[in-house]
Order: structure tokens, then C-alpha cells, then sequence
């Protein structure tokens, strides 16, 4: 049967088309007004999207380097720092802690499993100059409590500072930069925001400006205090991606669309979409005897489940690319062939995820060689939507 | 949820991203060397998309304006032709021959069935200057036995030419334009060429060429010989759709890239593709206890469904249009509100068509408003995948 490219992965996501036309026809170079104009609209809508009156960034980079941003950033060679990590993303905190010679205090859960307030809690003494953590952790499918972490961090006070990468959470999960007190919250172009990889951006707030004052960790492609003097002036302090730049404009204007000319309530409807995928996506799992990697704290970013006894999790990810030309993310590190990964992050609709859990059980069917009930898991899917308070004023 | 644009009409159908491409990035001069290349390769690719070795046009036009080229170009007032029509599109067949002021002899089935040979025999008298059928009669989902009305009509002898609307059937149906001996074969862009409406196309025969040179009824747009002039010189004869024919070609690529290099091959395995999509649909549509509108010779190109007794097909098709932004059709004329068309034409995959089986359980749960036994349909689809030979060399 013909095979659409398909990508389930959480990042790159499926590409939005009126952004790739945005992007493939965008030819001004960056010193002109045309630029300039757009640059500063993206700008003021990002801060919508985000849902933050705080000033926002766009780099040229991946999600990392902007994670590599808010540490050089915001800390000095020996500040202790307090990671909280709980997979292979939160790692990513330890080692660049370490590469800017911080004091790298970790609290570390185990693989699929999220942190207990109260254990956060006794870990946070006065000395930390910064917590970080993820909204979402990818290669686990887990969901962290960043409102609950936020208020043991703000009840530090000011010296305390909280920088979240929600480059997979921003645009599926429920999340209030201000409200809550997050001094660096992270995202990236290809999450929810449904155009190619190249470009990550972060909301910084008063606080982490002022600690910017008296950091001296080395740091130059990333200084966020020149890109945000340029930016005052409708620029970037080095080339920008332009075309990307582009893609984001229509993105942001689909994400309006969708929340009938309020881009903040479009991101609110970006995440229930995500939210139901995944709730989708856990019971078809559940209902095809299938067992969820992180059943506890779920993200609605990216489910991962768990391959049957016996089975390896690549064999899974070979098939359902072989058979569907459908990309499913494989197990990160010792995780590998233990578990698969279906993300439901940006531009998904019931189709594309009724589709590929049917195609879920033609896999298994094919993989494990035994019984399997086809439809089983499409039905109970299937229940989850037809819950729904309204399915006719559905997300355009 | 989110609800993306999705087509399941006989046309138009879903775009091939990359004939999208091609379209918005072309703009070359029709009178130049780069659009005669390009229309040049187009024109020699077409021959091998449909089949033939007859000279191939594509015109400027919807598929109705080349169905009146093959009344205009092969008849003259008074002449008497053999229409075989069970549904609209046939009888699109006799208004042309009328208004061109033939004589019109009509064969015609009840809606739903197709012709016997022995019925379409005993028609054929000598004076019959032309026969025309539908290769799919997309308003009812019949396919009509093209090979064995070929066979009759060439039984003829010369004096007698066949013309086949393929404007569905072409890329959905198997078809041997120059074995069976079809004089005028007639296709459109916007079916599985996967590009949008406006060009239409057509292979002609030496008979058919021949019959020109006598045939006195009026053309000028349409005149087929001065295109075929215009064509031997690389161009067409009046301004032709220029961004079509560049995604015509990115199209053609993209069939052949699907046939290893072949364009034939590519094109009989979307024939496939089509069919598969039409087997799946059909027995998902029975196990949800459905009835099928045509199941005597159903058609590879759109499956037509009865309403459930007591249920407007209008309101299945608001339902689809409502909760998934899905555009499935209505019937035609007399059978509107008795059955609805869903259609497997061109770029469909598995996910596409489980999709929307899905989407028809939730549909009818809505409108019905009696419990739908949710996967039923799906299930019986699946099967029906699971019964390929080979599922891991799918087409790409």
C-alpha cells in the first residue's frame, strides 16, 4: 500500500503545510524592514503562545543550545545547582552543569517515574543558585509537577532561580510561566509549534535578567543579554534562520486561527489536542494488554509503552517503518528495546491517531507472531473520543 | 481535536506535497525552451502513465471539457452514437452527443448496476459511429467491464471508435488503452494524479485522428488536431495552465519513483493501492452491517454506502464534515440523501483509510444515535491488510 512519509516522534513533528509554504517562499534578508517586521511580530506572539509578559528569545539553534543558554547564562564556575532529573533529558542538565564547572546537585528518580514534592523540598537549601527540570521528560513519557516544584522554588526567594525545558511541554501541557514564577522556560521549533528543527526559544524573566549581571560563565553565541538588546531593535545579534523565521509567523497564525483570532486559547486547544491523543493513544495501549512505561504521571507530549515479554522494542520500530513508513521512537540509552515511543505533539488529528494505533496492532500482530485482537485498542480509543463534551465544535 | 483538511471525494483528492511544491515554485514563460522541456517530458511520462503509445494531449480544462472534445472531434450532426450510461456521469454522454446533434442511441442501466455484454451487443448495429462509456461511473461506485465492450466494439471493424471517460478509472482501474483498443481515453489532474483541478488529458488512436479529418462538427478550443500540431512543437495551442504541468511532472516523478524507475509499474501499483483501499472500505462498511450501493461490480475509485434505513446520507456527510473536517460525498441527483461516496483515488495510505473507517463508526454512533459496536469496521479492514501477500514491500 503507498506510504506517506509519517513521523510519530516526539520532535521533529509533522510539518504544518501553510508554514512550509511560508517557509519555502521567504526571501528578505535579515538587515531589512521586511525582516525586522516580521521578527518582531513572531516576537510578541511568541510571548502569547508562551502565555508570558516576559521577554522572549529566538536563536538559531536546537533546544540544547538553549538549555547550553540558561546555564552559561545564569550560573558562575562552583554555584551548586539542583538537577532534577528522572531520564535521559534531565541528564542533559548534569552534564552541562558540569561543563560550566557548576556544583551539580542531583535528584534522580528512577526511569518512568517523576519526583515527590517532599523529596524536592529537602533538597532545596539556600546555597542553590538554580533548579532545573523538564515539563516533560521525552525519553520517559513522564509528566513533572512544575506548578508544585515552581512554589517550593519561589518560597526560596529571589536568589533562587527555576529554568524549565518544556521544549516537548510547551503546547501540550498546561502551563503558567507567570503565574507560577519561571525565571527560563525553554521550547523548540520542532514540537508543538509544527515546523522543521533550527530555531529554540526561551522566556526569561526580571530575576534571571538581573542574575545575567554577575554571571561569569563563558559565553558568546549564547549571550541572551546582547540577543535581547538587538532584539529592542528588531534584530538578532548574529544571522538568523530567516526562512524558519517565516514558518513560525504562519505557525503562530494557524495557532490564532485555531483559537478563533486568540493565540493563547489556540495554544489551550493545541494542548487539549495533545491531551486527548494521548489519553487516546494510553487506552488503545492498555486495551491491547500492552503495559504503559510511566502509567504514574503520563505526559500528553509522548506516550511511552512498554514491548510485550520477549519482544524487542526495535523490532516494533522496524516494522511499523517497514509496513507504514511511520516513524516511532525507539528506547533512549538502557532504555533501548526495552520500550517505544508514539509522541502526540503539535499537528495530529483524530485520523493520524486512530491510524496509527490500528497500524499499532497490525505491528504487534506481525511482530509478536500470536493472536492479536484487531480493533481492540482502535475501540477503546475510539470510547475516549465519543466522551468528549463536544466533538462538533472540534479544533479547526 | 485538531482537524486537518481531509478529501475522500472522487475528486478532487488529497495533493501530493511535492507537486504542491512544484506548482507554487514555478514561473517560467509558456513560449520558452524551460516550459517546452517540461511539457515535453510531461507529454512522453503521460504516455506511460496511461498505457499507450497514441499520441497523448493534456488540456486546459476540467474532464468535461475533453468528454465534448471526443463528441466535437469524432462526430458530425446527424451521426448516430452508442451511450452506455448507469449513472450522471453517462448521462453527461448524452447531453454532450445532443448539443452537438447526434443521434443519440442510450443504453441505460438502473443506477447502482452495470451493462451486460449480450444487452450492449445486441445494440451495436453497423451506422454507430462512436460508442461511450465510463470506465467507473463515479456516482454510483460502478466499474464497467471496459475489456469486453472494447472487444465488442472492435468487433466492428474501424468504422465504430470506443471512448472511455477514465477520468476515475485511470490510476484506479486496470486498463490496457492499446491491447483492448481504445480509440479516445479520458483522464483528469485532480484524481489520482494527486494534483489539483485543471488540466485535463487525453490519448488518442490513429482511427480516432483519422475520423478528425471528416468529422464536421464545430470546435475551436477544443480542437484536437491543432493541439496535436501545436504538441510535435513542444507547446500547446492556446495558453496552457503552466504551474499545473510543473506539478503534473513532480507527480510523474514521484509514480515513478513509486515503480523503481517505471512509470507503468508505479502506475499499477496506485491501481493497487486503490483497489486494497476499496476492499478494506467495502468489507469494513458490511461488518458494520452497512449495504454496499454496488455490489455487483464495484469500483476501485469510490465505494458508495447506503444510508442507514431512515437516515439521510446529507446528515453522515455534515457529521464527517463537523467533527473531522472530513469531506465525504453525497449522492448525485436522485440519490441524494440515499447514499454517501468515499473515494480511493490517488494519494491515500493505510492510516488514511483506517482513519476515516474509524471516523464513519463515530459518524454513524452520532447520527443514528443506536449503539455502534466502535472497531467493528476497522477490524474487518485490518483483516483485510493482514491478507496481503507482502505488507513490508509496500508502495512508498
Amino acid at each position: 500500500m503507498l506510504r506517506k512519509n509519517r513521523i510519530f516522534t516526539p520532535g521533529p513533528t509533522p510539518l504544518l503545510p501553510a508554514a512550509q509554504f511560508a517557509e519555502a517562499s521567504f526571501t528578505a534578508h535579515h538587515r531589512t524592514a521586511d525582516f525586522r517586521n516580521l521578527f518582531t511580530r513572531v516576537l510578541a506572539d511568541m510571548k502569547e503562545f508562551i502565555g508570558t509578559r516576559n521577554d522572549v528569545l529566538v536563536l538559531a539553534c536546537s533546544g540544547t543550545g538553549v538549555m547550553e543558554a540558561s546555564v552559561s547564562n545564569l550560573t558562575s564556575p562552583g554555584d551548586k545547582i539542583l538537577v532534577l532529573t528522572a531520564g535521559k533529558f534531565g541528564e542533559r542538565w548534569s552534564g552541562l552543569g558540569k561543563a560550566f564547572g557548576c556544583q551539580v546537585d542531583t535528584l534522580s528518580v528512577p526511569y518512568g517515574q517523576t519526583f515527590s514534592l517532599d523529596e524536592v523540598r529537602s533538597r532545596l537549601t539556600p546555597d542553590i543558585r538554580a533548579v532545573y527540570v523538564q515539563a516533560t521528560e521525552s525519553s520517559t513519557g513522564v509528566r513533572h509537577d512544575v506548578k508544585g516544584i515552581s512554589k517550593l522554588v519561589r518560597a526560596q526567594g529571589d536568589d533562587t532561580l527555576l529554568v524549565v525545558d518544556a521544549i516537548t511541554g510547551l503546547g501540550t501541557t498546561h502551563l503558567d510561566v507567570d503565574g507560577w514564577g519561571v525565571d527560563l522556560i525553554i521550547g523548540g521549533s520542532q514540537k508543538a509549534l509544527m515546523i522543521p528543527p533550527g530555531l529554540a526559544y526561551c522566556a526569561v524573566s526580571e530575576r534571571a535578567w538581573q542574575r545575567m549581571e554577575s554571571s561569569k560563565s563563558p559565553r558568546y553565541y549564547f549571550d541572551l543579554r546582547k540577543e535581547r538588546k538587538s532584539a529592542a531593535k528588531g534584530e538578532t545579534a548574529y544571522t538568523p534562520a530567516t526562512s524558519l523565521f517565516a514558518a513560525l509567523g504562519a505557525a503562530l497564525e494557524y495557532i490564532r486561527q485555531m483559537g478563533n483570532g486568540n493565540l493563547e486559547a489556540g495554544r489551550e486547544d493545541l494542548v487539549n489536542n495533545a491531551e486527548l491523543a494521548a489519553e487516546m493513544t494510553r487506552t488503545a495501549a492498555q486495551a491491547l494488554g500492552l503495559k504503559l512505561f510511566a502509567p504514574q504521571s503520563p505526559s500528553g507530549a509522548v506516550t511511552a509503552i512498554e514491548a510485550p515479554a520477549g519482544v524487542d522494542s526495535g523490532a516494533i520500530v522496524k516494522e511499523f517503518r517497514n509496513t507504514f513508513n511511520a516513524v516511532v521512537a525507539n528506547g533512549q540509552g538502557e532504555m533501548k528495546g526495552q520500550l517505544f515511543r508514539m509522541a502526540h505533539i503539535g499537528y495530529y488529528d483524530y485520523l493520524d491517531t486512530i491510524g496509527i494505533l490500528a497500524a499499532l496492532e497490525q505491528v504487534l500482530a506481525q511482530v509478536t507472531g500470536k493472536p492479536v485482537e484487531f480493533g481492540a485498542g482502535v475501540r477503546a480509543a475510539q470510547e475516549v473520543f465519543a466522551r468528549q463534551p463536544e466533538t462538533a465544535g472540534a479544533v479547526r
